[in-house]
């Protein structure tokens, strides 16, 4: 196992358009919706969300922390974890600061920063609604409580903000919870032998202690990994002393999910492969990466290798969604992959990044490189419309607004973005993870620097060393560097080879080249003051299969170009979608439209489409003659689908 | 519109061996195993039904009529309309004495019939639970009470019981019940303006219109099937004056159900295709169907039309089942047939072959039949495994127990059938199906005796007639007419040509004889005193193919041999079942063996069958080439799966 030093990485200025366009986005429309939304300041059709049993307010998220601070009266409202939402949000706006200050939004978040810290208690702790409306069952019932989880989530967004703005108080607040916890948690005489039903606080004290350098943090995060599931009965235990009735419950029906899906049912290390809500998964992989990397746990790092391996190689769509079922949110088993009934939740995408970013810092590994691609041009931001004020919390791989209406099994999947959600938790996790793209470029050990993201920028290294990537990716795969080495420093260049593209070009310093890929890199020495390099990749549109032991996919094709995938759209395409049969044997055609979703590249393959039997026609029948016609197919980034009038989606096309 | 006078059929003496078994089997096993349950003193795992939420006794049915009876202390236990579950049995019991009489049996239900004339209210009413545990909300909460349904169902059960045995006592418990409701129910002041939220009442009135003439139980037989809908609001308002609270509920969630689920949002007449729960649709249709035929009302008839097309073209599986979700067990929308997610109940099945023998009474169109056999040789079947101790509730046209046991949203497919159900509507509704299935295979009307049905039997008519049918379907083709018209009678008989079976071979009295087809019959002129026919039926074995606005089986295969719809399983094929994909230009071959699940035909199929890839390879490639294997594939009838060890199960194939 590696262990990396500190980063030397000092900043990185992200020139590429496609993510301009989406961090400039949220800093216009973004941001500032959000916090309309949750000022309850926003005209927003809320009753259009089925995840939205009867809310009445768009967020009250802002107000249950004026309520706890003292500012106003009244009682908590939204979830036990609703405080995320503002958490999740602030540390988006502090990760912006680095692209785009804005004077304007950092009144607001300093203000935002002395409402947290009034509302925050003598002793560390914070979460409004126990501060609120039951501050005797504080820490009672974690299974339900999210109370590390929230806590979790203001020490991200409370890093992150003093590492953007230097605000002290910001990172004072998260060391005091911090605190809190460690005084109230672990296996000493008077503490709870526990840890949250909700994986979150394990990555979030691994970020305090890189923040603060104290191993406290960390020993904190490696605490609550390593007692996971040392008692599987810890949480009915709590629940037994809260109060056994269903009435006490924080949260209706959390109760009846079993131990493995709070992965608690055993030891980590006894865990085999993930079970349960899969955002629990990837936010409980990504802390044990972290402290892995930091505490050289080997079994903690098996874990790791195995959870990754099952999710890619078995759970994961090939979007990079993940979460099989609406039922618990949750994965379910390998190679079950429906796709019109899947849930594939934007913040599952969104912390597979995170626990990607972490596998990097552990290995130079290109497949953890690749499935990051695969969120950030997929999965990921599928979550927002191109209008940033509309998202998806469910992506399904195939969607058809008949099946969302008339098959309660597919209510769930929505066939166009929602203004908000009663369970808000995407919108603004997606946001933090778009302003903080920059992070997700480059992997430094003491003497490589891995570039693995094709996402053009200048970034400037300690030593005055700078990278400067320019393409027009994903839409061209001509990838220029130019590398500036003026103290003539001796390093190794890792330069990611996607696993979408077998087949490349290389030239350094106008030279064509040939290089080894080792594990998904191919590596220069560098020494000069100055280096050019031109990498041509793979970009023609590529028919996928999926692993035949998967029984949805099966027969099918999925198109693929880069590292998009694309999807056919009723908007596009005649409906019904399958009533297409794809040609495989014909070239597809690719074209950018600058025009079209904002600039999309287009492709078009040819199929049959079926001639449609009528109305009143037999429903079974005897003669397989079908008439059909040849006719081309457009299909889109599948990203951006769901961007003009509802209609059929498919990603996964008959062949 | 044809209205026919009494049947003039005497008696239909079955011998086929396909049903002669069956109907053995229910009065040796199926009969006291379901008496054992219901008196609680049956050893059954009921724990194994994904129905029964934590049901800690059988079923407490028998049990109930005594303490309504006086004859036991104690509370009411399971569901409102537990005590169904003897009506229908009892209703099966005396059907059975048709073929074989039992005297011990006949103790037993005469016993019962004692029983529940003492657990009868004074007024006629009867439905346990509400006379147990809650006598002042009779008739108060009719969306879920189930009153009306429950009595219906001993109507059903006295009629029955009357018919086979003469007992007075049974008939005279039907017409006091009947007068109860009649006494309660209709528009006129101080009644109840409404109507049962489960269709059933209709066409127990109409039944007991026919066995007593009194016109007064077809009028108010009529006025439910009117009456339902003109207030769309009056469940809820029922509710209101009930008690709002869910606490008060009778079933917990039936609330959350849409009127329309209820088939109450409008009235029948305004009503364009069927909604909600697929046993109300198929119960409220044979009412429809039946009071439509007495009384001449266009409208209604137009609604039996209108709701037998949309089910049979647009949301029927093969083999017969009907209700594609689980959620409310409910049908959804046209051509929405999922084969893995489905619901399929055994009951909604056995319901429609009532609707389509209704449908029979109105007109001689083979489509009748046609959909009648489909259900007694599939999807009605499928509800029984051969031992006659175990049940289907739900019928998936595609199983696998990884499934079941993986994803969420499929584990109310079993794959193997239960013992019993905490709602066990679906064993003893199957039990009088096949006891009854004598009533079935003609229709009689002034002038023309319909022979619909292909199972081998001696029927006897009035005026001497004799039909006996002799074959060994539906394993064989060949059909063999003795008509006996010892006094000369001029008749036409009509026998059906399935629509499985566009080529035939006719021979009337061994001449080779060409005749048309009329809406699915064949007529003959018949005055001769003995006539022989022999009919061919086409049994070669079809590829099927669905509707192709039907997605879930687009561009797959579905094996049909006769009237007998083919599944593939784990037993005999190796798994994964997806990855056979079948040449349907290979002549599938055919052969009955004896020895195998009682006796099958079994269909051999060519198929490429796929080589898996490995469990670490990469879940998506662009490497389109897979190795295949020529294999053939083996495959049962669809009514016979689930006999032997678990495994996965598929109707449609991959082609």
């Amino acid at each position: 196992m590696q262990v990396f030093a500190t980063p030397k990485l000092k900043h990185v200025d992200i020139t590429s358009d496609f993510w301009k366009r989406y961090r400039e986005l949220v800093v216009k429309e973004v941001l500032p919706y959000q916090w309309q939304v949750m000022n309850d300041e926003a005209d927003i059709a809320i009753a259009d969300d089925p995840q939205n049993n009867g809310q009445d307010k768009n967020s009250h998220a802002v107000a249950n922390l004026k309520i706890a601070a003292g500012e106003m009266a009244g009682h908590h409202y939204g979830f036990p974890f609703q405080d995320t939402d503002v958490y999740k949000w602030l540390e988006a706006a502090a990760y912006s600061f680095s692209y785009q200050p804005n004077a304007d939004l950092k009144t607001i978040t300093d203000n935002l920063i002395e409402l947290i810290a009034k509302a925050q208690d003598e002793d560390g702790y914070l979460s409004t609604y126990f501060q609120i409306d039951a501050p005797e069952r504080k820490f009672k019932r974690l299974q339900q409580s999210h109370e590390l989880y929230t806590m979790g989530h203001y020490i991200e967004a409370g890093v992150a903000y003093y590492q953007a703005t230097g605000n002290q108080k910001a990172l004072d607040i998260a060391t005091r919870m911090a605190d809190c916890i460690d005084r109230n948690f672990g296996l000493e005489e008077g503490k709870i032998p526990g840890y949250d039903g909700h994986p979150e606080i394990e990555l979030a004290l691994a970020r305090l202690y890189e923040a603060t350098d104290d191993q406290k943090y960390l020993d904190l995060a490696h605490y609550f990994l390593n007692q996971r599931g040392q008692d599987p009965a810890f949480f009915e235990k709590q629940i037994a002393l809260d109060g056994d009735s269903v009435d006490r419950d924080l949260i209706p029906g959390m109760r009846d999910f079993t131990r493995e899906y709070y992965l608690a049912g055993e030891p980590i290390a006894d865990q085999k492969v993930p079970h349960g809500h899969a955002v629990r998964v990837v936010y409980l992989c990504t802390g044990m990466a972290y402290v892995a990397r930091y505490t050289r746990d080997a079994a903690l790092l098996a874990a790791c290798d195995r959870f990754w391996n099952d999710i890619v190689k078995r759970q994961m769509y090939i979007t990079g969604n993940i979460g099989q079922t609406t039922t618990g949110e949750a994965v379910t088993y390998d190679y079950d992959l429906p796709n019109d009934t899947d849930y594939g939740e934007t913040c599952a995408s969104v912390g597979m990044s995170f626990f990607a970013k972490q596998m990097l810092n552990i290995r130079a590994k290109g497949e953890y490189a690749d499935v990051l691609e695969k969120e950030l041009f997929n999965g990921a931001i599928s979550g927002m419309a191109l209008d940033g004020k509309h998202f998806f919390y469910v992506n399904p791989l195939e969607a058809d607004p008949a099946a969302s209406k008339g098959n309660p099994g597919k209510s769930h999947v929505l066939t166009h973005r929602a203004d908000w959600f009663g369970c808000a938790c995407c919108p603004a996790n997606l946001a933090r993870l778009i302003t903080s793209v920059d992070q997700y470029l480059y992997t430094v050990t003491d003497d490589t620097i891995l570039s693995h993201q094709f996402i053009s920028n200048d970034a400037q290294f300690e030593d005055g060393v700078e990278l400067n990537q320019s393409n027009n990716f994903p839409w061209n795969g001509e990838i220029h560097y130019d590398v500036k080495n003026p103290n003539g420093k001796s390093f190794k260049l890792g330069i990611r080879i996607p696993s979408w593209s077998k087949e490349f070009g290389l030239e350094i310093n106008g030279e064509v080249k040939t290089l080894p890929v080792e594990d998904g890199f191919i590596y220069l020495d560098v020494s000069d003051k100055t280096v050019t390099i031109d990498l041509s990749l793979d970009m023609r549109v590529k028919f996928m299969r999926a692993n035949n032991r998967d029984s949805a996919d099966f027969g099918k094709v999925a198109i693929q170009r880069g590292p998009i995938v694309y999807a056919a759209e009723q908007a596009d395409n005649k409906a019904p979608l399958w009533s297409y049969e794809v040609d495989t044997k014909t070239k597809p055609s690719y074209a950018y439209n600058a025009d079209l979703l904002n600039g999309v590249g287009v492709v078009k393959v040819s199929a049959d489409k079926v001639e449609l039997d009528g109305t009143d026609a037999d429903l079974y029948t005897e003669d397989n003659e079908q008439a059909s016609e040849q006719v081309e197919m457009t299909l889109v980034p599948y990203y951006a689908w769901a961007n003009r009038e509802d209609g059929q989606m498919r990603v996964w096309l008959n062949k």
